[in-house]
């Protein structure tokens, strides 16, 4: 395991400086776990960021309980961003996308786990994603299926 | 706001059915607020979907405490799936995201909140994400979070 995965802070980190006010940010909400701020490379106008009181570079190394506030967070900001609007079905009423990467692989950049909340105003802004799917393979989902829980 | 926010099962939901058990599905791991399964249609393997059992069909439609738990819930599934594994940076170790879609226009499919939990084996596996970012514009941000804060 990361040696940083044991520490709240990490003093050399970008996020747990905005955390602790010694880099400004455009503060959205904060919660004693949870502290969201706006992206200032923004993707979409309203991209925001929910990020850990608690410096950990995975989604893996944090605590439950740091875990466990980030989405009731991340809700606040879907309604201060007003993006808790319903619709019939999901066509209709907002349109936003829950992201968190793992890894440089994965599209991360910055080592602290960071939830970002990015409106989808049209096909060219927000997240854009490609999916790239596989054909229902009973026997290799079966077969991967038995392993992980074999091992458990 | 749409009446299904208001049950916590809806009786044509197919992740409704594949919670109480209706449908049979491939599952990982299973709480009393959350249920774990291999998505049929991998983007990688070891695709799985976290889905609250409480039929809402976007994030900010979740009472708290369903939403408390999918993240704790989501690590577990790490665990299972070995993607629990640090390196001596973020490129190193394992490589996935986390990705929960809200609207038709930002993919989602079916009306229940999912969150996929997805290894990123490589560059053609699993998610692909395009980041049609902006250059910082201070102005432009300072006057997005004075209209947001001003609102509260």
């Amino acid at each position: 395991m990361s040696v940083k995965t044991t520490a709240v802070h990490d003093a050399t980190c970008i996020f747990c400086k905005i955390i602790k006010g010694e880099i400004p940010s455009f503060k959205v909400y904060e919660t004693s776990h949870s502290f969201a701020f706006l992206d200032i490379q923004p993707i979409a106008k309203g991209h925001t960021l929910v990020i850990p009181k608690y410096h950990g570079a995975k989604l893996h190394n944090l605590p439950d309980e740091y875990l466990a506030d980030i989405l009731p967070a991340a809700k606040k900001v879907t309604e201060i961003l007003n993006l808790n609007v319903d619709g019939a079905d999901i066509q209709e009423g907002s349109q936003y996308n829950i992201l968190q990467n793992n890894g440089t692989s994965a599209h991360q950049v910055v080592p602290h786990v960071h939830f970002h909340v990015i409106p989808k105003p049209s096909a060219e802004k927000g997240l854009v994603i490609g999916w790239p799917s596989e054909e229902t393979d009973f026997p290799a989902l079966t077969a991967f299926h038995k392993e992980i829980t074999e091992k458990k």
